[in-house]
């Protein structure tokens, strides 16, 4: 199944995406695609989305899930992007994260901060907890997950790496989450370490990868994330992305207002963004 | 005016705390000390508490704010604690995130993660958000605060500094975050430049500092950070700790089960946590 939500910032709806990729209103059935109602997608199952109301017009999609409490990112999780960042790949995953009041829909503009002349992409498959997760197994991790979904980690590399300590000063300006447009569950997506994913800026292919060459994997991520704390439902984390962001060019390329960034994961739909100033 | 917060943990009630000490409900005015409750602080002001419902008995007392969507937390903002970790004053904050699940009360237990030997304490000035910032000058930043707060921003040396990069790994275990007992409004405060602030363990005086000592302020901090994203009410900022934190000691010492932390800083109480093993 997938699901999506739809609507206003902050009064987002949920729906549930049929056949023909139409969205279907799903409110008379969950109030939102967010906390408990996370913890039992499956239920869903036993609804004939041709059932539902059909959602019309063009409505703003919002992120893919509501009420987020941490979205946690994994660093240098590819190796070949670790390279082109002049980094080592881990001994173990670096996590950093993400405010979560940088979290959009899919389609909103990338807002470039005052100021900013190295605001960046990175394409990342992204999957959101159903189920709490404290000291679970490799094994038991993926009873955890609700769904995937499609993110991009927009990055202020300045704010990132230059400006005194910690990357979350870089990762957290706002519209710097967009999140969707669709929570796609686990079953629908089938084997999610061959996945292709990538990146377009002004039609031009940057990013061209495919989850293969991640380096810790999803079952390991949530295992190893719960040793530190307890992983709640809606909780979204992003891991990592492959070679050809901004920073890895030579010379670097940075966005600017106008550009128009499209991106897309196999299975899990695509965003497009337009970058703009924030005046 | 004191704010608090009681009752069991994710169904705290709000409270006014009275010239006696003693808790009056709120719920006939509020909902919770959260949201869009943060921005009409001074409605109270025309309350008797007299006139409020005594809350009877020694009920938990829960974080002083609710629904926070970022705790931001500043590093090495005292220059003596920074000596002492071995670093130097950064050029401009540094900031850190500490997840949100990780906020308790104030009282509620230290939960030293499995396998965890370097639990460490840190007294903090916290304050909260009480209206949305972005682009604010330092003239106009303490228009943006609801109120001030006592913050435990415990940490985990290891998982911060040897498990590979990025502090919020060591500074989100559960219950890392304790935050009251209450929420002072800014006119009851005054002087939050001179604010004593003290940490026993066991009953032992190990941190005896002053917010006087404090490198970057609260007024630039709120500016700082409104440079990078927006702020929103509920949003905490803890501005860094002084000396005498366990990793500071030679040989270092540490928490572990049974011990018990006290701290305080004048005039917005204390906070009482007992160390227990996470089984």
């Amino acid at each position: 199944m997938k699901f999506a939500r739809y609507g206003e910032r902050g009064a987002e709806k949920p729906a549930l995406v049929d056949a023909n990729g139409n969205l279907r209103d799903l409110s008379g059935h969950a109030d939102d695609i967010a906390g408990d109602v996370l913890t039992r997608l499956d239920t869903f199952k036993s609804i004939d989305p041709e059932t539902l109301p059909l959602v019309e017009g063009n409505p703003r999609i919002g992120a893919c899930v509501g009420q987020t409490g941490k979205f946690i990112c994994i660093g240098l999780n590819y190796a070949d992007h670790a390279a082109e960042s002049g980094m080592e790949v881990p001994p173990e995953p670096v996590i950093f994260a993400k405010y979560t009041s940088a979290i959009c829909g899919p389609n909103d503009p990338i807002i470039i901060p005052r100021g900013s002349e190295k605001t960046d992409w990175e394409v990342e498959l992204g999957f959101v907890i159903g189920k709490k997760a404290k000291y679970v197994s490799e094994a038991n991790a993926m009873d955890h997950v609700a769904g995937f979904c499609l993110i991009n980690d927009v990055s202020e590399r300045s704010y990132q790496i230059e400006r005194a300590g910690q990357w979350s000063k870089g990762k957290s300006s706002d519209n710097f989450g967009p999140t969707g447009p669709w929570l796609v569950t686990p079953d629908e997506v089938g084997d999610f370490d061959k996945l292709g994913m990538w990146l377009e800026v002004n039609g031009e292919r940057v990013q061209d990868g495919s989850t293969a060459t991640m380096v810790y994997r999803v079952p390991h991520l949530i295992s190893y994330l719960s040793q530190f704390f307890t992983l709640h439902p809606g909780d979204i984390i992003s891991t990592g992305t492959p070679p050809g962001v901004g920073l890895g060019f030579n010379p670097p390329r940075y966005l600017k207002a106008g550009d128009v960034v499209e991106l897309g994961i196999d299975g899990l739909g695509t965003q497009r963004q337009v970058c703009v100033n924030d005046d």
